[in-house]
């Protein structure tokens, strides 16, 4: 070996120690409890992490495995945490949705969460059991790049916000009341959240004057009051923003700023300036933030409702201009949100995503189509949400071991439809509301390109059909585009965008609308997509994918000690009797 | 063989025949299930057994086996259910303690309680997993003499009365109060129930007349109305009445009638005539009631709070002369309750209580004795009860399996001590109220005979002591005696009644006072032995028994498929990996 030849092996070994290096081990210890809190100036429960509402923020960088030892301190419930974004390639078993990928994690005991982050991008984690999302369980995860690599944007500081919504009655009332006959709406939300921190029903609460109501507490040491954004004048913020709402369609505006769209669900697209952003449950964004406005001023951050008619006033946060004082308000009200109800502004915001130039491109077809109709319905004189005339019932054992070793009777074995008769009338209450709850699971061949078209409907009342945010686990699919009416393949086909469509890991259904989606069934393992609202998770609105299950390597027995996996393990065990 | 001698073999034969078949299996499936009801006129959720609350009420003979396929439907939550005062001979993974004797059920689970009842009585069930109880999970659970047997008492009929109290704030909520620092109690309940129904601060509810308060509801289908208890003139009625409240002392009376005490926790007592009984959490009575009234009136019979400071109305129920019609009120007001707080007459009426005779003697000298001190305490600023001071935190993995497979980790090894330190003034608030959480056990001897002293004490603030009716599961216990200030073996030993002490499984220690009781460690098992009120228990106020479990048959797998004797047995296992 010549010296020369020697060094340039020499410089490959540094390179690759540097880059083992850098791949961090990150470790958390988490215990999830109930604790009293504010979240919007009235006292009630949440369910918090480590004393924390939102819980903790994951910071860590591409490649680098998240270990999160979550110690389940309630006193009579499950839990589990649902990394929402992450793909879990290789960690199906770490998804964190109990009754798919795992049992939950009974009062008392610890689970170890280890995934990779494999991708930079604006991530959230939240409870995927019951309506525990609803309880409060969220918070932010942001995964950056390695050491040394640049972002394809430019920008000076960060500022990091969690949506949510927020009802006085518990989780526990919510989900008896969805699951009640006659059906109880849980009504919208009393307020909303950013950071978690919002004001109930106060005068000067975005604009919305009326003098018999309490004032809203924007100063002082009060839980809610709106948390303060530090910038220095003329630089550029990203804003990671994450909508973990149980409900609330949202839109979010920062007063007298523009804001440049770079990133949606942890991928990048094309950016594009807006005056305001819709922002779904499920979905995160990145906009940049210039600071180019009188800075002897502050400015309101503002999110108020879109998609339902709002009961809920916005909530704010204040953009504070250094050296101006962060107890001076912003000098006029914040900015009022679109119309709800104008669909056309919404659709016309979702069309200008794109994906950036050198993202990988959707293979030019697929392998199979599915049609999955959303309808609301009855069964049994209960409320309840099908697709393709099932409802999704969770079973008792975790699909992702019953799969992997051929368990029977653990759930519906009958997949469910492909599609739905050609003579439904979308646009019409469904003439025979009647469905069945079922637990079947669409089984996918590895590497199969799979269509979804999300096809909306009128729902039980006449003249009325609600947004829906999809959210697929485990993968992201590209949003191939959307459209109104009943989706026709010989009219509609062709106005897919297959060239530069965005990736997301959820895509809103519009009212009486269809979305295209399509994605490679890769990543071995048994996947929810569900509308991301959790009431209408909880009235059955779901469907469980599942590939390559026999690819999955060692399920840890503790993610599958319930049901019938756990009978299964332990009868084949014949040492202790 | 001559005929005669034939003859009876085959009488000998029959009789077998006859006693086998009158064993009975009687099988129950239920479902746990939340669900709205108005316990108290206000709506609200209450944990119900197949959408009844109170849960339905079990009626067996001595001799049957009973079988409960009791479903977890909750969303998140895991159950059990305790079979109050049942002894589960040959049955502990039965006895329905989460941690103690089995895992908590999980949401989708079924479990299967199987066990015998071998004695007559008066019994209850309720939930022993957080506080589900105080959440409305219980029900009347009865064994009657074997077909052809006859009571010692002649009674007509029966009426049964379950006696619990209510909260407006959900058990969830009021872990959280009685977990939090700094502690917050939850208060005085809201309503007394009888079989589930009560009042909630109306005017005419025990005489508390008050105008601004709405009226009570007496009549009409109001799930809250006062149960109608019809009874003919001149016959006797056996009253089986049992006591679930989570916090209320109660005295219970019928207006114009005496009682006669014939059963005490499923065993009898020497019959004593008396105008109301005390009774507390976790007791049950007998009482014989003869209608030798004016039958053309109709009777209260009411229950009021004894031994705190009462600010929750009586509840009411109607006895109803036949002919007369049942929507007549009674023309005079309820029974008032005795002063709360004397306790000399508390202390009077259980004192009257002594053994039939011919039931079983206790053993005349013990083999150990464990004096246990109660005391309020503070443990890093959280409000805690202990016992020789040591509260009571529960393990994850059940007792009865790790001590079984001798499981290392499982809980503290270390015994809590069988005393407290001579000098300590039980008068005074603790001088050093710091204590610790410990999960140890008190292991005795198969067939020791165990002596408890309950020593009770002042609690933190001055001049402060209250009552706490202990529970003791797996066993009888003989009540050798009460009495007042430090327990003094020199002074009180001879005081003891060891000739005809009653049986129970639920003793009161009064305010300072001791209580002495003696049972025989003769039941293989793991048995909790706590202060039947529910928040107490919460706050560590029991100790855990162990004897023979050695002995213990094959434990369910089911019983015990959670914490580390579920990791045991999965990880004995080889075939699946």
């Amino acid at each position: 070996m010549s010296l020369r030849n020697g060094m340039w092996v020499c410089v490959l070994l540094l390179l690759q120690v540097a880059a083992s290096a850098a791949a961090k081990v990150r470790h958390y210890k988490w215990e999830v409890e109930y604790m009293y809190a504010s979240p919007d100036c009235i006292e009630n429960v949440v369910m918090g992490i480590n004393g924390q509402f939102p819980g903790p923020t994951i910071r860590a960088q591409v490649g680098d495995t998240v270990v999160v030892a979550l110690t389940n301190k309630l006193s009579t419930e499950g839990v589990v945490i649902h990394w929402h974004g992450i793909r879990q390639k290789g960690t199906p078993w770490a998804d964190g949705t109990a009754s798919i990928s795992q049992c939950a994690i009974n009062p008392g005991e610890t689970f170890n969460y280890s995934f990779q982050v494999d991708k930079a991008g604006t991530y959230f984690y939240h409870g995927h059991y019951g309506m525990q999302r609803s309880a409060g369980l969220y918070g932010s995860l942001i995964v950056e790049l390695e050491d040394g690599k640049r972002e394809r944007f430019h920008y000076d500081g960060e500022i990091n916000l969690v949506l949510s919504d927020w009802w006085h009655q518990s989780s526990h009332h919510q989900e008896l009341a969805l699951s009640s006959k006659p059906f109880r709406w849980i009504g919208e939300p009393q307020s909303l959240l950013i950071n978690g921190r919002g004001q109930f029903n106060c005068s000067m609460a975005g604009g919305m004057i009326n003098s018999t109501l309490p004032k809203c507490r924007f100063r002082g040491n009060e839980q809610c009051a709106p948390q303060i954004q530090h910038v220095l004048p003329n630089k550029t913020y990203r804003l990671r923003i994450a909508s973990s709402t149980a409900l609330a369609s949202l839109n979010l505006a920062i007063q007298n700023h523009k804001m440049v769209v770079v990133e949606a669900d942890g991928n990048y697209v094309t950016p594009f300036t807006v005056e305001d952003i819709d922002i779904y449950s499920g979905e995160s964004y990145s906009v940049l933030l210039t600071t180019d406005q009188d800075p002897s001023k502050n400015y309101w951050i503002a999110i108020g409702v879109r998609g339902r008619k709002p009961f809920t006033p916005q909530a704010l946060t204040i953009l504070n201009y250094h050296p101006t004082s962060a107890s001076r308000l912003p000098s006029s009200p914040p900015p009022v949100s679109p119309l709800w109800n104008d669909y056309q502004r919404s659709q016309s915001f979702a069309q200008q995503l794109y994906a950036l130039m050198g993202s990988p491109s959707p293979p030019a077809t697929f392998h199979r189509r599915l049609v999955l109709l959303n309808t609301q319905n009855l069964i049994n004189g209960f409320t309840k949400w099908a697709i393709n005339n099932v409802s999704l019932t969770l079973p008792t054992t975790p699909y992702l071991g019953s799969i992997k070793y051929k368990l029977q009777n653990a759930f519906d074995t009958r997949s469910p439809p492909d599609n739905f008769p050609a003579e439904y009338d979308v646009m019409k209450p469904p003439a025979n509301p009647t469905s069945v709850t079922g637990s079947g699971v669409y089984m996918f061949e590895m590497n199969q390109v799979v269509d979804v078209i999300l096809q909306n409907a009128n729902v039980l009342n006449a003249s009325s059909s609600e947004i829906h945010p999809w959210h697929l686990h485990g993968h992201d699919f590209w949003v191939l585009g959307y459209g109104q009416g009943k989706f026709d393949p010989k009219r509609d086909e062709e106005k897919l965008n297959l060239k530069n469509p965005p990736m997301k890991n959820t895509a809103v259904i519009f009212p009486y609308g269809w979305t295209a989606l399509r994605f490679v069934a890769d990543n071995p393992g048994v996947w929810a997509f569900h509308c991301h609202i959790e009431p209408h998770l909880h009235m059955g609105m779901g469907v469980i994918f599942a590939e390559g299950v026999d690819q999955v390597g060692h399920i840890p027995p503790e993610a599958i000690t319930c049901g019938l996996t756990g009978k299964m393990l332990v009868t084949t065990n014949t040492t202790v009797h």
